[in-house]
């Protein structure tokens, strides 16, 4: 009997913003293959038996080529294993899930996606930027940034006024970013945000324009970035103190401070 | 003492996938005013000592004003009420709560916005519609339908190629929008694809192409279009099944069983 794979997505960040579906399937998997962005607590959820393999970027150690990740997918579902696939924020957006789903296809074994909070919704909500506002901004445009300074060729010609525009993986060209940006019709006077390791405990954000972009600081990533009158309006105090007395609460007390405790004693 | 107002995202329909966060609020508040859009499974989280208000459109009746609602947000948190504001969705993508943070903001209410999956990724995801591609799409676009097909104003002036469109409330006007769609550059052969009710158990797809969706069936609603190359990768049976029976099972078993208990210990 063949096993089924689900390409779910782990949410920005905050183990909390893992979805019930998510965390299902996570705690009956029979294997676990997930990236580097995907955070210790989010695997914690995973049963024991079904330790999961990072194929992930490490530092120091070379990731996983995409097509031995197609083949470790179709190799446990063709032992009959319920096999995750998790991957950071949504699994649609910027996830290279299309070419997974191909070999799937190809392999005629079951699979199903599962959607996750990506972190353009994660990094707006915990810095409390409206995407999209009745006055500000009737759409949103989400791409990538740029590996070099000098290729915009996948980038939209224009933006118009009342588009926020959301930049994954930005990187820290921030003058070449700026520049591509003021090409294709952004005001130098645009706000902008960027915000580092949204929705987790240590998550930062620098606020200044378009035309300052290319002196803000380099923040730890993964980092987003926000262009728009939008940004304008966030918040950049932390919220995250409640969020954060709870997660360790999880984690503390499901395996050891009760049951191990009392076995202590 | 002042109580405080969650700005929290229900996800695209299926309670599965609302997120962890979202059911801990949703368990505890006091009060919650919540869209039309919102469905019963998801209100039946929502203790019994905490009737959900709906403030949304009704068939018949008319729905809260936004003024009103900013008054009952403010006037429960004055009460000293945990107050949960539920969106369909994300909060942030066309959810009007630009507004309301101003409103709490002006108020010197506190409160915190908890982003869910927006109608875009669970419509993409049930559907197996990649939104972004390595190979077809570098980029995605959200915006919405016009009430009137001759107002285009907030429209980008182009699409370029390799950017997906995703309409929300698109509206039956598929001849107006197809029009508007060609005007900014998007070709004739593009594909399309209308999701009707996404990640519901009654969940329909209809695919087409740009020259052919004025022909469209008229699908109940929500319905959302999706506009690109990735459009024509979906996949149009049903993968509901087994979320069905399994969401019986969560509404049983996951809120008590496991994650209540992890988080009460």
């Amino acid at each position: 009997m063949k096993g089924k794979v689900y390409l779910v997505g782990a949410g920005p960040g905050d183990p909390e913003l893992l979805t019930l579906k998510a965390l299902r399937l996570l705690k009956t998997a029979d294997v676990v293959l997930h990236d580097e962005l995907v955070g210790t607590e989010i695997l914690a959820f995973v049963p024991t038996t079904a330790k999961p393999h990072n194929v992930g970027k490490r530092s120091g150690k070379r990731s996983t080529a995409q097509p031995e990740i197609h083949t470790l997918l179709v190799q446990y579902a063709l032992m009959g294993l319920q096999v995750v696939r998790l991957k950071g924020g949504d699994p649609l957006v910027f996830g290279r899930v299309g070419e997974e789903i191909e070999a799937l296809r190809k392999a005629n074994i079951e699979f199903e996606i599962v959607p996750g909070v990506t972190a353009a919704l994660g990094a707006a909500a915990s810095t409390q930027i409206p995407l999209t506002h009745r006055e500000l901004a009737s759409s949103f445009i989400v791409l990538t940034g740029h590996r070099s300074s000098t290729d915009n060729s996948d980038w939209p010609e224009s933006i118009p006024p009342s588009t926020t525009v959301v930049v994954y993986m930005p990187g820290y060209d921030y003058a070449g970013t700026a520049a591509h940006l003021r090409a294709i019709g952004v005001k130098a006077a645009t706000p902008c945000a960027i915000i580092s390791r949204a929705t987790l405990n240590d998550q930062q954000i620098h606020q200044t324009t378009l035309q300052d972009l290319p002196s803000a600081p380099q923040l730890p990533s993964p980092t987003l970035l926000v262009v728009g009158e939008v940004a304008g309006l966030a918040r950049s105090f932390s919220q995250k103190q409640e969020s954060e007395s709870l997660v360790s609460a999880i984690l503390e007390s499901i395996p050891h401070s009760t049951y191990d405790q009392e076995r202590s004693e």
